[in-house]
């Protein structure tokens, strides 16, 4: 059974002040832990500890944490490693909940010295009562809580949890989602995770009610069996999207620079993520496109797809795309091959499954539109693949409704292809996001995705309701 | 062999004049031809044709081709299919030299009068003198001909050859290409194919001085053995990437209702690529991404990676990708690896290959600058991936320069990377189109284009010169 003190790790979202110890002067990479918490404007006080400035960024500074008049919960370390133990010491003297390590040079860089080092900090984690993030980490981002581990990090809150152990890879991803209209309830980055590590991490973040999905980067583990554990208990609660680096030769040895991870290898990961239902992914455009699957597609959505393009090379790729992601071409109702022969000119178009609605659509928007409403009562569809938009960016906003409409009224799942040409402008793509309508830029992309999330589905229905054994 | 009356087929890109009939009133499909020239400033006199108008958009219109006062050298036609028959009669009446018939409702319908109707488009090409290209297509887009077959289409050239029996895709990839600063030298749009096919077509842009590299878009071919032949020739000559449409039983099925295309079995496709050397891709991404590569790589570039890093998990990633794509990491030299620990902090980083810089180095760029000085003057490094960027655009327009100076410098190749949340800004990418250096969305997506193009080289050179037998 993974140790699980609640109290401790739920300290990581809770802290009602912060102290950040080596808060730097200039222009610095540990400046973005206080721009963070500014931007996100985080509701408690916030003191900077730094030994010989009085303020920063006119805020006025402590010298050491013992100076601090008021209770910490949280401390954020960035300060040399050489005085990292006596700041931990000082941590536990104040009742700090938990403690943000960002500072480096432990267990990563393969020397049996910092290994120890490393292994001290839990030490003093455990002595001081409190619990330890980190080494090597950028720490917690979390709109609800107010806080942020860099600048320009999004205020709004959303359903997915990211466990990484890279610190950059928590902005970067957060950033491609935020572009995409895809937020977060909670992001960690926990580095060398030498205390509060993946295993625990993973079940905490799928038990919250907040989160509807779980994606985790991660390069390996000290503990293979509580990370097994923590996985199955995981899956059952909620998807996870696991992208694991490290999988090559290669990729191990970079992993040991990194983090100081052993990587393990790969056909037990893999073996491992096909028991619990795990879903890997191999980068981080594919980590996405099933994240925001997960968040858009309405659970239990099928698999007999409608293909609607106004381009028709598109049309033909994405029949290809749905046959090979393990759905299939929904054959389309007598009933609504007549009414699209009356509604789509008799050339240049096609109204069998691809349904090419030819280019006089982008001009003529009314094409798509009765398309879809065709669509819409057919009981054999369910999702629509939607490839188009308009000649100008006025008629692309008409087409952009009727996705919506489509979307709130059949019942039926909409991916939204934004294919290089359309849909290019922002205020074109709100409107979908907020319609829970998944935008992609092909539909070979969509349908990949689309395709693993149905399954996920499907055999969770077939489970009863339980999401894995 | 394959016929190729040359005059005929060149008569493709230099029309002194166009005619255009049927061209409609208002803002319709057909209008694109029209707003395309304009929009490319064609040099020549233009003719619409309107059996009823008198003008169109301001611009004097005539009844009947016959009308027109002089010499016509190419004549789009997008009139009703029941007058096209008596178009093209009139079209060799006027020894026009190619007609490009826009007109759709031929083989693609299934319908066996349809397909008589296209034999017997061919058959009056032939008697009219004149070369014939479509039915069902959008003809031809070329800046250094002042033609192009939608509105919008960049006047810039550039060395790509694109044949698309797709029409849409022709504007679609052009538009995707345009906004990565990648140019054409010509795009083909063919359709269904009845006169002008892609192993005509493929033969002769294979062979223009202008191109260097070669796209297709492909749903089937109604010659097989001629399109062998032309894989064989064009691919001698030039790289040739193959996105072939229609590999499963749902896509052939599309691709005969879009282009009445026979796609045949993929397994006859996979094996004519690999015997030429042709590159397969599968959707327009990975078109994109490969095109880019042979744009961008420099002939002969080897396959000893350096990967440069900012945000670490990236770099542990891209360890993986070198290793997956038949690529592997460079083996830095003694020096290198001294120096590269002179110039980098001791925590954070990693001088290991990949690279680790360190999230300082976004805010002190002479990080990135210093290792890309290392890494020029090793002789074990073909080529480097550079993730990474500046805190601020300024800081980012350094790194830009730097990647740019290295590039010009090393000899080496650079593969830059705008991951999400670097180098967002347009004019951070110019330098790069500029400098020839590819910029990829993530590592993944550049070494597994960089991998191929790496291969294609290796092989070409065994072969001595001869890029295929």
């Amino acid at each position: 059974m993974i140790e699980t003190s609640r109290r401790g790790i739920d300290a990581l979202l809770r802290p009602r002040s912060i102290a950040l110890v080596g808060l730097p002067r200039g222009f610095k990479a540990g400046k973005v832990f206080l721009l963070g918490l500014l931007d996100q404007g985080f509701s408690g006080p916030v003191y900077p500890v730094h030994p010989s400035a009085t303020e920063i960024d006119g805020i006025r500074t402590w010298r050491r944490l013992a100076d601090v008049p008021d209770p910490l919960d949280m401390v954020i370390v960035m300060a040399p490693r050489e005085t990292v133990g006596d700041i931990l010491v000082e941590c536990g003297k104040k009742k700090v909940q938990v403690v943000i390590l960002y500072t480096s040079g432990y267990g990563e860089t393969g020397e049996e010295e910092a290994r120890r080092e490393q292994e001290r900090l839990r030490e003093l984690a455990h002595q001081g009562g409190f619990r330890l993030l980190g080494p090597n980490c950028m720490g917690v981002y979390s709109p609800s809580s107010g806080l942020a581990c860099f600048p320009g990090m999004p205020r709004q809150a959303g359903p997915v949890g990211f466990l990484s152990q890279s610190g950059s890879l928590c902005n970067l991803f957060t950033s491609l989602c935020a572009s995409r209209g895809v937020y977060f309830d909670r992001v960690v980055s926990y580095g060398n995770g030498c205390d509060l590590d993946l295993p625990e991490l993973l079940q905490w973040t799928a038990a919250a009610s907040g989160v509807g999905v779980v994606a985790v980067y991660c390069e390996g583990v000290r503990n293979g069996r509580a990370l097994a554990e923590a996985c199955r208990n995981a899956a059952q609660a909620k998807p996870i999207v696991f992208w694991k680096a490290g999988q090559t030769a290669a990729g191990r040895r970079a992993a040991a620079s990194h983090t100081g991870s052993l990587s393990g290898e790969w056909r037990i990961w893999e073996g491992l993520f096909r028991q619990c239902g795990i879903q890997p992914v191999q980068d981080i455009e594919e980590m996405f496109d099933l994240v925001l699957a997960f968040c858009r597609v309405p659970e239990g959505a099928g698999c007999r797809i409608a293909v609607m393009s106004g381009p028709g090379g598109p049309a033909v790729s994405a029949a290809d795309a749905v046959e090979r992601n393990g759905l299939r071409m929904a054959s389309l109702s007598e009933r609504s091959l007549k009414r699209l022969r009356e509604v789509l000119p008799p050339t240049g178009t096609s109204v069998r499954n691809p349904i090419d609605v030819g280019l006089s659509a982008s001009f003529d928007i009314r094409l798509y539109l009765d398309t879809l409403e065709v669509i819409s009562e057919d009981p054999g569809v369910d999702a629509v693949v939607a490839v188009g938009g308009g000649a100008t960016p006025e008629i692309s906003r008409v087409y952009v409704d009727g996705l919506v409409r489509f979307r709130q009224h059949s019942g039926k799942a909409v991916l939204a292809i934004a294919y290089p040409g359309f849909l290019t402008e922002k205020d074109l793509l709100e409107p979908l996001h907020q319609a829970d309508i998944p935008v992609y830029p092909t539909p070979e992309r969509a349908l990949r995705a689309y395709g693993r999330v149905a399954a996920y589905f499907r055999v969770r229905a077939q489970r009863g309701g339980q999401r894995w054994p």
